[in-house]
């Protein structure tokens, strides 16, 4: 039945083949043959997938060069399913999920990728150089390990070039790629918990308890009518240089709302975490003053020129989006978790209608780390007028700089002496610059 | 068909009409001519409700002045649901839910409400004064912005007076309202999270594999029989003064208990989870003590005297249920996580049958915070000590307060001038007083 | 209907009944009686059971003297299970959820049980000694209250030996003791998130989106066939001296891996998260050092010497299993949240293919904690530098040991009147030893 069924499909889309250079039967006398046995999960995907039904088989994606694909080079890059889905590849490049592709940026995350990428070093390097630009976004994943790097940053960051990071690899069953928990993959966590937010919300609960009939879900409102520009929508973040940009995308995000609220509602709501987020970023912007005036103070410990190189910017300082979480300073330790976790939970918590996100994971946490960076910051300037008052007075003349009081007791002796009488002056300062010399000060 | 059933429904539901002052056929004329078009889905959430069968109309719940309604001044608060649903908002009106409205307490949470509250000023003001009572609970609250009021409490808070913070707007689906999840929207996250310690224990595990019938849900224990006071049953909190009233309660919770476990099972456990709020308390306790004892010693950095004002105390310390989370010293930042944290996680924790809150959300980070408040408090007082040892050294006859050297360094001159004889004590005391008089010491 | 079937399954299993030593009538006499008014819930799930069904009645479990089973003593441990279920007992005992069983670790959790433990008390201590033996890892249990024990600790501890850890007590439904959740009632949380970071991931939205059939859950890959060993194909933590032990596990695991991935992709995956361990220990070792050092500089406070005696090593300090986290300095406090929550998010994300628990939860705190660790090290060591060269300025001998300047006052007048010729020398040594004396300098 099934048979019968799949051998009508391919009756059925005898006729479309050779859109996208299909070599079906090629592909299933190569491949087939010894796959169907060793990995059958993949070729069972495959035959349940559109792909099948329309006669889209192995080396219509993965090349015909069999030796490239057992050595792993014949991965199915975004450019390559874009040949045949030309509008989601065409959506999906407009939107910051490519974001690396489009700029270069993050581009370290994609060497592995095509010649033609390869070629466009000139993305993110001077020529002759190895130093990325600065605008590559990649600071943080260029400090990691290899393994880190794979593990924690690029099983995320592949979506840039790889539509298998939503969509199952072999199949094609668009209700998983759909499900939030799917987004939720990568969307999750103290960097920017947005599954959680709305699988808490009153928004998940309803798709929850109802489907998406009544609750949005991410791709409600995130993709809707299927656009693969995943940025469409999304004001916070737009140059404020362009206001008219923002009022487009903002109005767009409005009538999704509207489906279910009025557009006042929907206007107002967004307005208030446009507020909120405007807030935050001023609560991070005084951490961030706080902590560069403890730099020029040379209050951070280790000093950035005593820390391992900074993948871009060597021995300088680093404050921003290029910061890394490693070697801080407390104070910059924390002001790292305020922008990067604290603000985060805020403002996308504000933005998916979720208060203990906003309020608990976000704003309290948020000024909590503020009230304690500051209290640092006393103790630190605290603690360096202390040794500062300690070395004024060890400078006095009586009291050379050193620590362990032998040299001051001797020269305390040398002036008893001359007071005394038992030294003359003169002799006095010689013995004294004598002493004084031996230890180097 | 729908249509068919819809009719039957309105016309078996007539003789219904009349008691709550139905006005069904005018709201039809009135409201629907636009909001079928304009907030279509709104409309049909009523259309598949128990109200729209029992005739309840939109006049019977937002007035029949249109234009209030137009400028959102016919918000449904709980009391006029009450008008028909009596017996629920007095149940409701008994729980702490509600609190806000019965004591005045979180007043200004619902400002907006009708003009019987606004009247009702004397619950939290002394005539004359814009200054709330220190009863009412909302420290933290007016030191928001309005934006975060907004979108951190009130969207919580709100439950005091609004029936639709569980229940959907215009929908009368019980089976949402009752969802633990719907609870979960507001009991989550840091401060009580009982919605993900029940969904992680057994209790929420067997709810989700089979249901009600065998897993206890939210509603289960805490609105037992549909009964809106969900304060019912939890001794936790009540004075220790009035033991009948607790145990009155515990009574009511092992009963329900004991649809499933024994009774001694249950109150056993529900007293070791006493023990465990007991034994939590006396940590925070002990926390609270030493943070005012640097009070005390003026070890708090920020001292409260330069903060921002306490919206109720000014430039008093507080430490207490109307403590805030903003411009702390790092003392204070962690007793805060302590008790609003890490005890909440601790007690809810035990109750709710989830070890991993009560000890790793819970107790663990409780000790480990009283720990940092310990060892910041012993880092506190070092300091002052060497600050208070480098004074009294300063402050010494011959070592003027004077933190450059320079007064210091002169007067040691002059007495060694006095020593060897060139000048006289007399002289030595007045160019002596003449020095330190320019520096004004 | 009901009734009849049950009948019909006591008459078919007939044949089965003495295998275990069945009482299945007496028990209906003696303990139905009662039960079935008093606890009809446990009576229900019973007569659901495969138990029931095969006639195991309450006296077979639970043994025949009534007295001591009121009295809480007819507690029904694993071996009791194991008499009839001798397999599954047997993979349970070769596995880490029995650790306190097989090695007497964690023995005062189980003290409760059989007599024939009680006995094996030399499994813990030296005959004589009520101290346990180093090796018993449960230093964390014993410093804990009766109750956080019992509701904390033995809440998931007890699966050492008790079957209803993840099995109903009176129930035998499989699908509920697989479901993933009955797993995550203990294996979540700050200490080890094994559920959520399987809940997130891809395997765990497809599990969600399809079932086992295509998404792995916790017993596809940890309880494969239905194996109570759930340590099998575990490789981390096993001795490095036993490479052979650590492949044979690792390749179980790349075997279970192979049901939808290649063997390749999967053994390399899992060697990049070996390779992540290893990375996160050292990062944990370098922390451990330095608080050693820390230690030896006696920079923690309070120092272990003036801490609540340790269950296991007094007053001795303790960085390693057996850490408390009470009454510890920040430094401490650092180091066990970085070993017990950080390193454990690092490595098990990693292992369970979540990318956001191996990076935001887990290597970016993990580092951000070791920045804060050294920060506050520097701090220590900044601050006692300072009191030292305070310390040496006042020892010096002009400068006698004194924080309030009286005595080095005195001694400095000695020293001028001596210098003048007021007093010879022996008379200000005399006099100078006088002054000290008093004050016991």
């Amino acid at each position: 039945m099934l048979r019968l069924y799949v051998s009508l499909m391919v009756f059925c889309s005898l006729y479309l083949s050779g859109v996208c250079g299909i070599s079906f039967a090629s592909a299933e006398d190569v491949c087939l043959g010894c796959h169907e046995k060793k990995t059958p999960g993949i070729v069972n995907h495959w035959k349940e997938s559109a792909h099948f039904k329309k006669q889209v088989g192995c080396a219509d994606c993965h090349g015909s060069d069999i030796e490239a694909g057992h050595k792993r080079e014949a991965v199915v890059d975004a450019a390559k399913c874009g040949t045949c889905h030309k509008k989601t590849f065409d959506e999906h490049s407009l939107s910051r999920h490519s974001k690396g592709l489009r700029t270069g940026q993050g581009c370290t995350r994609n060497m592995a990728a095509t010649d033609e990428q390869k070629k466009s070093c000139s993305f993110c390097h001077a020529p002759g150089s190895t130093k990325p630009f600065d605008e590559t976004e990649c600071a943080m994943f260029l400090a990691q390990s290899k393994d880190m790097q794979a593990h924690g940053c690029s099983s995320c960051h592949r979506v840039e070039d790889r539509c298998d990071t939503c969509h199952t690899k072999h199949g094609t069953d668009l209700s998983l790629a759909r499900m939030p928990g799917t987004c939720g993959t990568c969307h999750m966590g103290p960097d920017h918990a947005q599954y959680e937010m709305w699988d808490a919300s009153s928004h998940g609960v309803i798709f929850r308890a109802r489907g998406e009939k009544d609750g949005p879900s991410c791709v409600t409102c995130h993709m809707n009518r299927g656009s693969h520009n995943v940025s469409r929508g999304i004001a916070t973040g737009l140059p404020e240089a362009l206001p008219e940009m923002k009022k487009q995308e903002r109005d767009y995000m409005v009538s999704i709302c509207s489906g279910c609220h009025t557009s006042g509602f929907s206007a107002r709501n967004l307005a208030g975490a446009d507020n909120i987020e405007q807030q935050s970023r001023k609560i991070v912007e005084e951490a961030r003053v706080l902590v560069e005036e403890l730099y020029r103070e040379d209050l951070l410990f280790p000093p950035p020129s005593e820390r391992p190189s900074h993948p871009l910017f060597g021995k300088k300082f680093v404050i921003g989006p290029h910061m890394l979480y490693e070697n801080l300073s407390l104070s910059e330790s924390l002001f790292f978790r305020m922008k990067q976790f604290y603000y985060m939970n805020t403002v996308k918590g504000a933005f998916h209608q979720n208060p203990d996100y906003t309020h608990w994971y976000g704003n309290a946490p948020l000024k909590l780390a503020l009230s304690e960076l500051k209290s640092e910051a006393a103790s630190l300037r605290r603690a360096r007028n202390l040794k500062d008052r300690l070395d004024n007075l060890l400078l006095a003349p009586e009291s050379p700089r050193d620590d362990t009081g032998d040299v001051r007791k001797a020269l305390r002796e040398l002036r008893e002496r001359m007071l005394r009488g038992a030294i003359s002056g003169k002799e006095y300062d010689d013995l004294k610059k004598k002493a004084l010399d031996e230890k180097g000060l």
